[in-house]
C-alpha cells in the first residue's frame, strides 16, 4: 500500500505500517494543558528563539557566507549552529500548519518571518547544492574533512525535516525551502552514494530527514543514501576518540546491536532514522533489532520520567541500571529524539508500550524545560537537585550543565528550537487511523476529523470526533462522534499500563443539562493497551474512558542502585517532585532539605491546591559522626512528622531557586 | 623555632609545627606490605616508567627545544608533559634515598639515569630561566599566555618538588637540578610577582612547590610568591570555562572557602600549598579555614576508600553527598593530593584524624591504583564496576577513563609518576618526633633511629626502635626500643578510629623461645587516638598494641543517596571488594552480579585463603515487568543464599576482567 501521493501534515509519514499519521489539519488540539503550551510556543518561544538566533550571530553567519565573508574568524556559534535555524523553520512550518485559517495576522507575520529567513539560508547555498556557514569556503576548512565533530551532515538533515514540514503544512509553497533542500540532498547523493565518501556523520540525523525528504518528494536515491548511512554505521569509519566509538554509535552496527549506547540525542535519532529505513525497505531483520534495542533501553537505561543518558560527560546513556537523579542529564533534546523513535514504532507496531512511553517523555522531560512564560529552559533535566544554585539573568547565554534554574539560551542551543518544533506539530501524536478506525494515544481536548479509507481500505467516509477531557488533572476522557461512516468502525482508547481498573463506557449521547458529556451506558472495566469498541457509530455517541488518577507511589528496580530504599510519587501520566520552594519553613533549608524521608505508610493525597498532592514527611535527625561510614546504623528517626506538598515534575523550578528531588527516601534503612 | 639548617630527607618539612618528620635515613620499612610495594615500584615502575616517558616522545620534547626545534607540530603529549618528567625525577630522587648505601648497584644505575635525564631537561632551559616545551619559543604560542589551560606554573612546580626531593636526599649533588629549579624561580619571582602578571595557574601546584624550594634554599621570596599565588586565587583572574571556576578554585578565595570543590587535584594542591604557607606565614586564619574546608570534605565529600572526586566530566568534587560508586572517579592523584594535605595538617595539628585519613587512603586508592607487577595502573578508582569490559595491551595507551582493567600508560599519564613518587617516599609518613618523643602513624615493620632535641626541645639524644609487624594481615604491632635517651620519653602509637576495644602492653623485653616478642606486662584497653607512654626506656623494653581485626560491615550515612540500603565490608585499614573473577559460578555473570544481595546477619569471617573474608550472598530473582518503576515492592528474595569470598579493594583487577562492587545491597528493601 503506497501513501506517498498523500499529503499528511505531520511528521512522520511511512510508505507503510500498522497505524497511519493524521494531520495538523485533521487534529486540532482546542484547550487543556497541551493547548497552554501550543500557545506559549507560538506566542512567547518562538519570538525568543529568532531574537537569539539573531543576537548571537547564527543567523547572521549565512549573511557572511553569502556576502564571501567566510574566514572563520568572523562566524559565531558552534559548529553546529546552523541546524538551530532550520529547526526553527520546522517549528514554525508547523506552527503555520497548526494556526490553519484561523488567527490569519499572526499566521501571516509568521509566514513572512519564514519567508525571510529562508531567504537568507538560500543566498548562503553554494553553486553546487553545499550549504554550511563553518566549512567549504575560502578561508575555512574543507568540506567534509571534519566528520567526527564537524556535524556539516547533521546540520542538512535538520534543514531536509524542515523542507518537509514546510512541504506538508504548505504543499507547493514557492519559497524555494524544498528546492535548497533538494539540491543539497542531491549533493550529498552525489558525494556520500556508493561510490562517494565511504563515512557518516558524527552525529546521526541526516538519516532521519533523509528518509522523510524521500518521501515527500518520491526520490528514492535520498532513501537509498540513507539506508547507506544506516549500514556504515558501527564499522570505525569515524576516528576513535576519548569517549570511545559508542558515543556516535559507531562501535557496533545497528542491527547488530542490542541497546542504546553513548550519546542520547546521536542514539535515538540514529534508531529513528534507521527505523524508517527499515520500514521503507521492509527490513525485519533491522526491525527487529531496534525493537530490541528500544525495550531493553526502556526497561534499564531510562528514569522514570521517560529521560534519557545519564552521564554529563559525553551526554550519554550509562550502562543498565546506572540511573542516577543528581547526575542525570536526560537532555530535553534525547527525550524528543527518544519520541522520534518510539512514534516511529507506534506507526510500524501499534503497541501501546510506544504510546506509553511518549506520554511520559512528553508530560516529564519535554513539558518540564521551558519555563511557564516559554523564554527559559532546561538543557538537562535532573531528577535530584541538591544545591538551589543561583538565579541567572534572562539577557544571559547558559553553559549547558544544569541548574535549578532555566536558562534563556545556551551556547549550545538545541534544545529550545527542538520543543518548540515539538510543540508546533503536537497534534500529530494524538491520534491514528488504520483500515478499521481511530486510535486515540494522548488525551487532550481535540477535535479529529479525517477521512478514512484512503489508503484502499474497506472503510470509507468521514470521521469526526471530539474529545473532552481536563486530563491529567482528571482522568474522565469523553469522546463524542460528530460524524461517523456508515459502516463500522473501530474507535481505540488507550488505557495507560499504570491504569489498572479503568473503565470504558459507551453510550447513546445523552446530554447533561450541564453540558457534560455522559456515555450512558454502563462502564466497563478495561486493561492497560487499547481498549477498542467497534460498531456502527452515529453523530452523538459518546464513549467515556475513566482512568484511575489515585496518586501511587513507585519503587524502583532492585538494581538501580541510585534510589535504593527511595519512592516516587506518580499520579497519572504525571511524576512528582519535592521542592524546596514549596516547603515553608521545616525541611526547606538545603541542610534539611538533605535530611527528608517520606512516610510511605501514608497514601499521598490531592492536595487543597489543584493539580499538588499531599505527602507526610520527617526530617532525619543530623548525624554527628565526622566520618560518613559507621558500623552502626544511623538511629531511627522519631523526629516529628509534617505534611507537604509535591509538585507535577515538570512544574519544578518556576518559582526561583530551589532545591527538589523526584525519589525520596522512605524511613526504612 | 627554625628547622630551616636541618636536612630532612623528607617531603614535607616546614620550619615549625607540632611534629617534625622523619627522613628517610631515620625510617626504613623493612618488610610487609608495603616494602612489596616499594620493592616493586623501583624495580618494576621506574623503568616502566621511563620506557614510556621516552616511547612517548615527552622526553624528547626536551631534546626538541635544546635543538631549536619548537614549532608546535613536532611536539608531542599534553600542555602538561613535562611535569611527568619531573615527578619521574622526584620519584627516583626518593628512591636513591630510600636505597641509601645498600644496594649500591642499583643506587649507581638510577644515579646515572637520574643525571641523564636532568641533564636533557638543563639543556631546554631557556637563558632567562623559562623553561618549557610546549609554549615561549619561536613557532610557540606566546608564554604565560594560557594561564587557564598552559600548565607553566604547575609543571615548574613539579620541577621544584623533584629539586628539593634531591636536595634532600643528595645535599649539594652536582648534578645542577636546584640550579635549574632556582633559575626558574627566579624568573617568575619577576614574572609573576607583585609587581608581575597578576594571576595564577590553572592548576595549582606551583604553590607548593615554590614554599618548599623556598624551605630547602632559605630564599623567601619563593615562599612569599607562593603566598601571592594562594592569595590571588579565588578572585577570578582566570577566565571564566564551561565547568565553572570552581573547576581551579578561583571562585572564591581560599580563605573564604569552607569546602574543597572543583577538580580533586587541583583543590588538594592547592589546599597543601595554601597550608605550607599558613605554617610558614603564622597565618592562623588560613589555617582553620582550610581545617574546616579538610573536614567538611572528609565529611560529605570522599568515598569510604578514602578517595575524592565523583564526576568523570570534570574530574572534580561532586556536592555534598554525591558520592556514586558506579561513577566514582577517585583519581589516583587526587588520593595522593588529599594525602599531601593531610600529612601537612598532621604535622601542623598531631590529630589523628588526619593520620586515619592518611591510611585509608593509602590502603584503598594508593596501592589499588597499581597492579601486582607495578606496570599497570587505574587513573580512576571506581567502587562499583558493572561491566568486566576487556583486557587492555601492555604496549597500548589509555584513555584515562575507567574499566575494570589497568592500563600501562594513559594519554593524561599523571598517575604513575605520582603513585612512584609516593611509594619511593613512603617511609616519610610512618613516624614523626616532638620535644616529647616519638609518634608511629602507619604501621610496616620498620627501623627507626633518630636523634632527638635537634629542634632545641628539652629532649636530647639517639631513639631507635624496631616495629614488628605483619600488619594489616595482623593487628599486632610489636615496637621494640633498640636505644633511647636517659631521660624520659614519649612513644605515642596511633589507634585508628575503627579499632575500638583495641589494647596496649608495656613490658621489659622478655623475648620468647619462638622468636616473636611479647611485651610481657599486662595489657590496658586504649582509646581511638595516640595511646602515648611516656617513661625511661631502655634498650628491649617493648610495647605492644594489638588492633581488634575482626571484620565489619559498614554502613552510610542515609544522605549518601548512591548507596542507601548497601554495607561495605571492612577489616583494619582495608576496604573489601566482591569481584565477580572470585565467584565460582553463580553470581559471577553481568546479569547474576547485578541481582546480588548480602545477607547483613551473617557476620563476615575470615576465609581459608589468607586476606581475604567469607560473606553470605543471595542472587535475587530477576524481575518480570519491562519498566523498571512499580508500585509493588519487587518480592523478597527467597533464592538460595551462598557464600563467597571478598577481596580486599586494593588487589581488585588482578585476575583479569571483572565485575566488581565495594558496596553490597542488602536485603532489605
Amino acid at each position: 500500500m503506497s501513501l506517498i501521493t498523500r499529503t499528511v501534515a505531520a511528521p512522520v509519514v511511512p510508505t507503510s505500517g500498522a497505524l497511519r499519521p493524521l494531520g495538523l489539519d485533521e487534529v486540532r488540539i482546542t484547550g487543556g494543558f497541551w493547548q497552554d503550551r501550543q500557545q506559549v510556543n507560538g506566542e512567547a518561544t518562538l519570538p525568543h528563539i529568532e531574537h537569539w538566533l539573531e543576537k548571537e550571530g547564527w543567523l547572521a553567519n549565512f549573511d557572511r557566507v553569502a556576502a564571501g565573508l567566510t574566514a572563520s574568524e568572523g562566524r559565531r556559534g558552534r559548529e553546529f549552529s546552523d541546524s538551530e535555524i532550520y529547526k526553527y523553520l520546522e517549528a514554525v512550518a508547523w506552527e503555520i500548519g497548526r494556526l490553519g485559517d484561523s488567527g490569519s495576522d499572526r499566521r501571516n507575520a509568521l509566514e513572512a518571518r519564514f519567508r525571510a529567513v529562508v531567504d537568507r539560508v538560500a543566498a548562503a547555498q553554494d553553486a553546487d547544492g553545499y550549504l554550511n556557514t563553518r566549512f567549504g569556503h575560502a578561508g575555512q576548512e574543507s568540506r567534509w574533512t571534519q566528520l567526527e565533530w564537524g556535524h556539516e551532515l547533521y546540520c542538512l538533515g535538520h534543514l531536509f525535516q524542515a523542507a518537509v514540514a514546510r512541504e506538508r503544512t504548505a504543499p507547493g509553497a514557492d519559497d524555494g525551502l524544498l528546492s535548497i533542500a533538494r539540491r543539497a540532498a542531491d549533493l550529498i547523493v552525489e558525494s556520500f552514494g556508493e561510490h562517494g565518501i565511504q563515512s557518516v556523520c558524527g552525529h546521526p540525523e541526516v538519516e532521519v530527514g533523509l528518509a522523510e525528504l524521500g518521501r515527500v518528494t518520491g526520490e528514492q536515491s535520498y532513501i537509498d543514501l540513507a539506508e547507506l548511512f544506516v549500514e556504515r554505521r558501527g564499522h570505525q569509519t569515524l576516528k576513535d576518540i576519548e569517549y570511545g566509538r559508542a558515543y556516535f554509535q559507531d562501535d557496533v552496527p545497528v542491527r547488530d546491536a542490542t541497546v542504546l549506547r553513548g550519546h542520547a540525542v546521536r542514539a535515538n535519532y540514529l534508531a529513528a532514522g534507521a527505523l524508517d529505513i527499515a520500514v521503507e525497505k521492509s527490513d525485519s531483520g533491522l526491525l527487529d533489532a531496534l525493537k530490541a534495542q528500544w525495550q531493553r533501553t526502556v526497561d534499564r537505561r531510562t528514569y522514570v520520567t521517560g529521560g534519557q543518558g545519564s552521564h554529563h560527560q559525553d551526554e550519554a546513556f550509562g550502562e543498565d541500571w546506572e540511573l542516577p537523579s543528581d547526575r542525570a542529564y536526560s537532555e530535553t533534546c534525547a527525550g524528543i529524539a527518544s519520541i522520534m523513535f518510539s512514534w516511529r514504532l507506534l506507526l510500524e507496531e501499534n503497541d501501546v508500550r510506544y504510546a506509553d512511553l511518549i506520554e511520559r517523555t512528553l508530560f516529564n522531560v519535554v513539558a518540564t524545560s521551558p519555563s511557564a512564560e516559554g523564554t527559559a529552559f532546561f538543557y538537562a533535566n535532573t531528577l535530584h537537585q541538591r544545591t538551589p544554585g543561583e538565579a541567572g539573568s534572562p539577557d544571559e547565554i547558559s553553559p549547558r550543565a544544569s541548574s535549578s534554574v532555566r536558562a534563556p539560551w545556551f551556547e549550545v542551543s538545541c534544545c529550545p528550537p527542538n520543543v518548540a518544533r515539538t510543540f508546533a506539530s503536537l497534534a500529530a501524536y494524538v491520534a491514528t487511523v488504520d483500515d478499521t478506525g481511530l486510535q486515540l494515544h494522548q488525551y487532550a481536548p481535540a477535535t479529529i476529523d479525517t477521512q478514512l479509507g484512503g489508503g484502499g481500505g474497506r472503510l470509507g467516509g468521514r470521521l469526526a470526533v471530539e474529545v473532552e477531557t481536563d486530563y491529567p488533572r482528571s482522568g474522565r476522557i469523553v469522546v463524542r462522534v460528530v460524524e461517523a461512516p456508515s459502516d463500522e468502525v473501530s474507535l481505540s482508547l488507550r488505557v495507560p499500563s499504570w491504569a489498572t481498573g479503568a473503565t470504558l463506557a459507551v453510550g447513546g449521547g445523552a446530554t447533561e443539562a450541564g453540558g457534560s458529556t455522559e456515555a450512558g451506558g454502563s462502564a466497563e472495566t478495561v486493561s492497560p493497551g487499547y481498549a477498542t469498541v467497534t460498531r456502527v457509530f452515529s453523530a452523538g455517541d459518546v464513549l467515556e474512558l475513566d482512568l484511575p488518577m489515585r496518586p501511587r507511589f513507585t519503587r524502583p528496580d532492585s538494581r538501580i542502585d541510585a534510589i535504593r530504599g527511595s519512592v516516587a510519587v506518580e499520579r497519572g501520566p504525571e511524576v512528582f517532585s519535592l521542592e524546596s520552594a514549596g516547603l515553608a519553613g521545616v525541611g526547606s533549608g538545603e541542610e534539611e532539605f538533605s535530611r527528608i524521608e517520606i512516610d510511605d505508610t501514608v497514601e499521598p493525597v490531592e492536595s487543597h491546591v489543584d493539580g499538588r498532592l499531599t505527602v507526610t514527611l520527617r526530617v532525619a535527625p543530623e548525624a554527628t559522626s565526622e566520618w560518613p561510614y559507621e558500623s552502626e546504623l544511623n538511629a531511627a528517626s522519631d523526629a516529628e512528622a509534617f505534611t507537604a506538598e509535591l509538585l507535577p515534575y515538570h512544574a519544578w523550578g518556576n518559582r526561583g531557586p530551589s532545591t527538589m528531588r523526584i525519589w525520596i527516601p522512605t524511613q526504612r534503612r
